[in-house]
């Protein structure tokens, strides 16, 4: 059995946490224990003899039984389990990610959604890698490019076999993803702009501030997680990302007073809709990898209505693998964010490992 | 290292050991070493320290020095190995799909494209499974649903995280996808299907006898491969399967004549693609599966054009899989047939379990 170790119980550790108890439940011997869980203020450790935590009163145990949080008792205690353990790291701290080395040292393998670690610090990325490598420990985050879409597991089994990747080009925010196939479209209801992040917003489908999705970033950690897979290292900051938030409204302080600003802006934006439109083409906000030349990007482009991004509905990815072997691109379609798909990328994750550890 | 053996040096037998050899030639410590070929006359088997064959010079090597095929002793030396050994069946044959009990017995995993194992004698599958499972002993098959396309492997994913599947749907034959993208468009220049079909065959994207496609059997057997995985079992006898091959020209004798007798249909078929083109509708050639109720089937259907089937181009594949965590269905779409993309999945497989035997 693979002891499993928590950290992030929000909604997608909660989301996990709710799987792993499904396959646990059901299987006559169980693959996983989870033994340890943690949150931003409280920790809950199993004995000292890695029982299995009773997942069905988690949520009660850890706040009734917690102890403080602390990082450096959670890892020794996971670390001096018998078996081998895995550590999935659910928030978004940097601060933890920073800590990746340190979990490989005490022999721990890592699972996590958190971008941080593959798309920060060229420095950090190289010293996990290599520490991997050396300890023989595996990290596996599938989770952090499109959910659990197979995007990286793909693009590994493209590299390892020597594929020549030709470009990588994907629509990689859920978020980016719904506001566009809402707003340009050739037939169909028409909003305005302003109109539509306020829809996304109010569903939930946005960041608390909007700008945080239209700035572009987390599409350019997604760039440069997968071109660093590749062999190739980009840095978020010489990659070109096209900021969409109008220049003026980048400084105001609230979400509140940026979105009654941005409609200001719905002109501009119509514009452009309309201009790609009568060249029966759709506006889409894509990354672009570019594993050979230096043309790899953030940008809004407008494509003809008969390219697969066109199509795309909802808050669905899409990622296209152009390669030597694939000229005609393999594509990868669906939900690229939600807890569901999130705790499902983390959970087959986790099966990879136990296939590497358990023969 | 990992011993392999290949059986079957065809086009994907020869495109396999060139992807292998590229490989071991750029790798310091390659994971794999090839010590064994045969073909349906002749086997080359290494020496008794089990070194590797020297893969510039294989094919003649194999004509030269090669022995008569026997498969009893090609077995035999490859589980004689040291270390782990795999067994790769590029062929399509019944008889060897019979011996995979065998090859588990002695201890070797298996890799192949061959669907015989996994679509035909429900028995015989499940003796593989139970033996497998026993021994320890790894099959994958990723090559025999969609060639290199990350199929099975997500379908995997998705059962053993205890998603639902819903529904799995596909173009499945890239002659069928070929066939219907080139005859069944809403603009474009208009051919009529027997041209169609005469086109592919002469491009070699058909069986010699393109009733081998037409009939519906191979898609069939994707069906079928899948369902099972899922946990349903189908088998070829009971599946619903549309033959689009005219009746009367079923019993013709040879190739040539049912061709020549083809074009006597083309109304027929144009009738079909004008009542779907009436619609806004194409014509496409899917198969169907339904692990819950007993709708799993393969025919000829009409889908509307913003369906994402609609706009496959070439021979591509396009798979669509509709469960619990993926409502807006998880979609691969790519080449799912050739050389290259076909030696590229029996090759990322090859990796799956070198990964699960040498930690």
């Amino acid at each position: 059995m693979v002891n499993i170790g928590i950290i992030g119980v929000g909604l997608v550790g909660s989301e996990l946490i709710s799987q792993l108890s499904a396959h646990i439940s059901q299987n006559g011997t169980p693959t996983f224990k989870v033994i340890a869980l943690m949150n931003s203020t409280k920790q809950l450790l199993s004995n000292s003899s890695y029982s299995s935590l009773t997942l069905s009163s988690w949520k009660n145990d850890l706040s009734a039984k917690g102890t403080t949080s602390n990082l450096n008792s959670f890892i020794n205690y996971l670390s001096e389990a018998p078996t081998p353990s895995i550590v999935i790291d659910n928030t978004s701290s940097q601060e933890i990610a920073d800590s990746y080395p340190l979990f490989i040292e005490k022999g721990l393998h890592i699972v996590t959604p958190n971008k941080k670690a593959f798309s920060s610090d060229l420095k950090l990325y190289r010293e996990i890698r290599e520490k991997a490598a050396e300890k023989r420990r595996f990290i596996y985050h599938e989770s952090t490019v499109g959910a659990g879409l197979p995007v990286l597991s793909t693009l590994t089994d493209l590299i390892r076999t020597k594929d020549k990747i030709i470009k990588i080009e994907g629509i990689f925010s859920g978020t980016l993803s719904y506001i566009f196939n809402e707003f340009s479209k050739l037939d169909g209801e028409k909003k305005n702009f302003s109109e539509i992040v306020k829809i996304a917003r109010e569903n939930g489908y946005t960041e608390p501030d909007p700008r945080d999705d239209l700035n572009g970033l987390d599409v350019a950690r997604k760039v440069v997680i997968l071109s660093r897979l590749t062999g190739k290292d980009l840095s978020l900051d010489t990659l070109p990302v096209e900021n969409i938030v109008p220049e003026s409204l980048r400084t105001l302080d609230s979400a509140t007073e940026f979105m009654a600003s941005l409609t200001q802006y719905d002109e501009y934006f119509q514009k452009l809709n309309t201009t790609a439109n009568n060249d029966q083409q759709v506006l889409r906000y894509i990354g672009v990898i570019d594993p050979i030349g230096d043309k790899s990007e953030v940008k809004l482009v407008s494509l003809s209505s008969s390219h697969p991004f066109a199509a795309l509905k909802g808050s669905d990815n899409i990622i296209s693998f152009t390669t030597e072997r694939f000229p005609s691109p393999l594509i990868i379609q669906g939900a690229g964010a939600g807890a569901a798909v999130t705790a499902f990328g983390i959970f087959s994750d986790l099966f990879k490992i136990s296939d590497r550890t358990l023969f």
